[in-house]
């Protein structure tokens, strides 16, 4: 967008105001409440990638509490534009802020950085009715309406107001249609209502909502449209509102996954905090904890209790119970764990075995290769059809820096085996069982560092002392 | 059954026909439907285990997507008859195929390879109808019954056919009463009136609902029982319906077990996929998964997030938190994890302790003997009051077999000992600490294969390059 | 209370009598019903814990059922008196075996060892309206009244008396406030109820409940207050009520964490049997389970299925997934697992780090130490800025005595060394990687114990054999 200027603008170009300003008292953190993770992805992240989708001109963030960790938390978003409120005088003293930054014409859509869920496919006939010179509402019909403002329309169900609970009669309280807060309206005519809003209120501050009024009263129309699923304008200002959308978003993310053909041993046990694609007839059992972007391909079978983040599962790959692999590529028909560990920089071909208690980090293993015991790879390339004997360590620390071993194809370790990196170990070599290596091993022939065993014939076992 | 020819079965005699010839569109999987697994068995495993309470003379059924697949996976049940529906023109027609495997009398029950939960306790009374003369249908009460076949009743509460939803009055459609699809009926007329129906619908399919409007024109008494339970006759579709049922197995089971005495951490955090068969005062923590037969002696205690699967846990042993345990059998008071591995054919005594980080596979260790410590015992025989070091490694593989290792009784290992298989540590031999021995050791006395320690006075520690 | 008197207590005294003699059938356990943990403390424990907070004079808990188990339980609370009902003839009855241990005057409150979640704030208006001369019984508006007495009140709302399910009329069977059991009673006329009940009923046992005829026969007023939660008086008959009310308790203690500023993961998958004490900014993932006393400091988080036990958590510490923490004390700043198991007596300096499979069990670590990978240390005493290699044994065990290791300032050990207990590893020493020392190791040098390694010419690896 740049160069573009103002006048340049469309009259029915979108700019978009989210109001994040708000402390979240009731949460009780020293973190600005938009920045709070829910699954995985800031609050206020969640309503920037709906805008995203509504191809909006201009996005102003509205700010305050917290103003820099928010702004820094999305300098990489190069587009937005922050504004500071501050003392923080109520919603449209909020909005007021982002107007030097909003072009003189279009539409203004106000959104709430403690609202994540509002779906862009609800927002759009917003900015449309906007388009046509009408002041838009979202509204929500809720099962108890207790406390929030209600939504009064004519006989012919055009909006007429909205009147705050405390104030409804007991018609109007009977009444389950009500205000999100979120709205679309033509920016001349919201640049005008701000300027009227007065803060002649209990708590002294200048309400959005009162531009509803306003509208009634310049004759602009006021259009409503209703969510259907209330959990989709649910603000968050405590804990358990959060650990509440927490399992909203967590059961619409199992309900994608079941209907595109995964089998999810329980929906209700599966926490996704970022991206899984998954190809056909993969099987995720209880418990799995998937991070950043995973990819399951077609059989790929996941156990219980295992946490994924950044990893790539090759085609029938079996991932069994108690396994944390992190930043890691598995290949087709390889069988990790249980109680595996993979670390970043890790790739494993096809067929590789990777058994429990092995840990695995920057380093790769070829195909059909084996570490299937109490092992650890680090630094390590390691080529085709190796076997790790149960307890070796690749040792690539000498403490101070870090080296890299080479296994080549064919080689096996022997049992409780150390090799120091920097290290080869020949193609088909063997290291002998118990054996440390600091030295190049021969291909193709049989290395062992170890002591002969001795027995001493006058030694007695300790006795237990009382 | 062998000889059982036709002219004996008795006119009452029961066949039943289970169609499953269904691709399952909407599971999006390579696998035929009704071997989806549901609780660890075949959707349509359920179904045949079901009918096997039927005690039916004969049990055909049909199959058409993937039919050599379905059959394969129930080749082991040698009773079973499979006819093949090719092309697949409705149900109707599928129970026609079955039709010259059946014999000319008795009555037929039809079932649905997709509708697992059917309990032979709604079916036994529709076989009792049928024998009667009568057409017996299965119905349920739904409390949305949109979509669903309406059951019309005349006054007297006989059934007079059913109206499918989109041909319902609104009276009709007010009626929560609901056609499962599931009946039994004569043979004779079952024939008859297969051969009566048309495909002159939307679909071009021939229809087995239909028979209930031949059945009431032919005089045919109908007869209609409900089940209690929508859950029990819910057919899967896609793998939501798959997730859903699959916790509704399993909060039964769970049920089952709270009514047996069992105390449950979390009825909705366990998944039993087999049978699970416990003992007085056992104790099973959040997150358990038990899988083939496992049996809990009285007092056993099963911690957080352990994975069972055909086990046998003796009385009063503890599991701790995060066990892998496969094919293992382990005696009375043994302590067992956590971060323990068991693997087939470990069979552990009384008092047996397996700790953190120690893989079991086929071995054996006699009573009190103690595995802590990062270990790996493979394919080993252990006497009685033997103590494994902490990171001792039993070498059974020498690269291309597997050797077995003899450790008796009141023997120990050292710290990162190595037994190289085939060996035998003699009773109450000592292996000294970081000894690898591939030699017999000596009962009684201590063993050590271990270089001197030397210290290097020139020697100074690498730096970190920058 | 020593030396406390009866003619000393004042005329509003409370005495509580705890019921605490049933076997409870359907729980098919050899324990005593009222042993049985809910939230990792037995019922009677929630009980005695309640009353606690009512400061009463004098508590009586009747047993019968396992009476000296339970006794032996509550042994530590040397307030507590025991009176044996045997045989076991009523609630009435039971209350009677209790008198001898109670006051002549004051009020008397009885509660039930199986109603474990009576909560104070509900029982202290009870009290004072006893204090007033009144009969006080705790009611609770069922939704499903059916089997429960229900309370008659005459058109002012003064209570009038029970009727019993089954001799209620259709008009009392639509009354939904019911009898919970639990009341409080002015002393004197308590003991002339009891000695009035009659057992000519079915059962033949003496119930509490006609206490309320009898109050209402000498036209002593009857006040009912009503709970509003109705598991605040669940009783716990069978496993399943037993399971029900452990998620109620988790749930509550969910609830008051997320109120408190604790972001969890999901409130329906934490489990805390025993006080979770949380500074600001805790994150608490998915399938934790706390038990007895633990702390977590400020900015710690906690990753999904961890088990901590009586454990300090510093703050901004970081426990990966899959850790088991019992009796440790963590700094702040530090790094805990994935797969890391501490023990009691660990003592961990801020800024530590444990990796995966590791094991340290009565041991400290001081500021910046590191044992990463697939090691045990026991019995040791490490310093600052030490690295513990992978693979490492700190072999505290001589196969009969445990002794204490040593590892000063900055000392690292090699990869699969082990240190043989008692010793000492010198400051800013260097254990080799694979060595065995047994003697101290002197400070700021390297230290090797290795053999050559030795290349064998002619030998050939095994073949696999038929």
């Amino acid at each position: 967008m740049r160069g573009m200027t103002i006048a340049q603008t469309p009259s029915s170009a979108l700019s978009v105001v989210v109001l994040a300003a708000g402390k979240g008292t009731r949460m009780r953190s020293d973190a600005p409440k938009v920045l709070q993770p829910l699954a995985g992805k800031p609050l206020l992240g969640h309503v920037l990638d709906t805008v995203h989708h509504l191809s909006a001109e201009r996005v102003v963030v509205v700010t305050g509490f917290g103003a820099q960790r928010v702004q820094e938390a999305f300098a990489h978003q190069a587009h937005l534009r922050f504004a500071l409120q501050e003392p923080q005088l109520g919603t449209g003293h909020a909005v007021q802020q982002a107007l030097p930054d909003l072009p003189g014409d279009g539409v203004c859509l106000v959104l709430y950085g403690d609202v994540p869920l509002a779906p862009a496919a609800s927002l759009a006939p917003l900015v449309a009715q906007a388009q046509t010179g009408a002041l838009a509402l979202l509204t929500v019909e809720l099962d108890d309406p207790t406390g929030y403002g209600r939504i009064l329309r004519s006989a012919d169900g055009a909006v007429q107001g909205i009147v705050e609970h405390k104030d409804a009669t007991p018609a109007q309280r009977a009444v389950r249609e009500c205000n999100t807060g979120i709205l679309c309206a033509p920016l001349p005519a919201l640049r005008r209502w701000l300027g009227q809003l007065r803060n002649d209120n209990a708590q002294g501050e200048y309400y959005l909502t009162d531009v509803v009024a306003l509208a009634v009263a310049d004759g602009v129309p006021v259009r409503a449209s209703t969510v259907a699923d209330a959990d989709d304008v649910l603000g968050v200002n405590d804990r358990s509102q959060l650990a509440h959308l927490e399992r909203v978003v967590q059961l619409r993310t199992a309900r994608r996954l079941l209907d595109a053909g995964v089998t999810l041993a329980d929906p209700s046990r599966i926490d996704v905090r970022g991206a899984l694609h998954c190809g056909r007839d993969v099987f995720i059992d209880v418990g799995c904890v998937f991070e950043g972007e995973v990819h399951l391909a077609d059989g790929a079978r996941v156990g219980p209790y295992a946490v994924l983040r950044d990893v790539r599962v090759g085609a029938g790959t079996v991932v069994h119970p108690f396994c944390h692999l992190d930043g890691a590529s598995i290949g087709a028909g390889a069988i990790i764990g249980p109680f595996a560990r993979l670390r970043p920089a890790t790739a494993l071909a096809d067929g590789v075995h990777i058994g429990n208690f092995v840990e695995v980090k920057n380093g790769t293993l070829g195909p059909g290769s084996k570490a299937n015991h109490l092992s650890y790879v680090g630094d390590a390339t390691v080529g085709s059809r190796v076997n790790i004997g149960a307890g070796t360590i690749v040792a690539n620390y000498d403490g101070a820096n870090k080296h890299r071993t080479v296994i080549e194809d064919d080689a096996h370790t022997g049992s409780n085996s150390v090799l120091v990196a920097p290290i080869t170990i020949g193609a088909g070599a063997t290291v002998g069982a118990g054996s440390t290596v600091s030295k190049n091993v021969p291909a193709g022939k049989l290395t062992v560092a170890r002591a002969k065993a001795v027995t001493l014939d006058g030694w007695s076992r300790p006795v237990k002392k009382k």
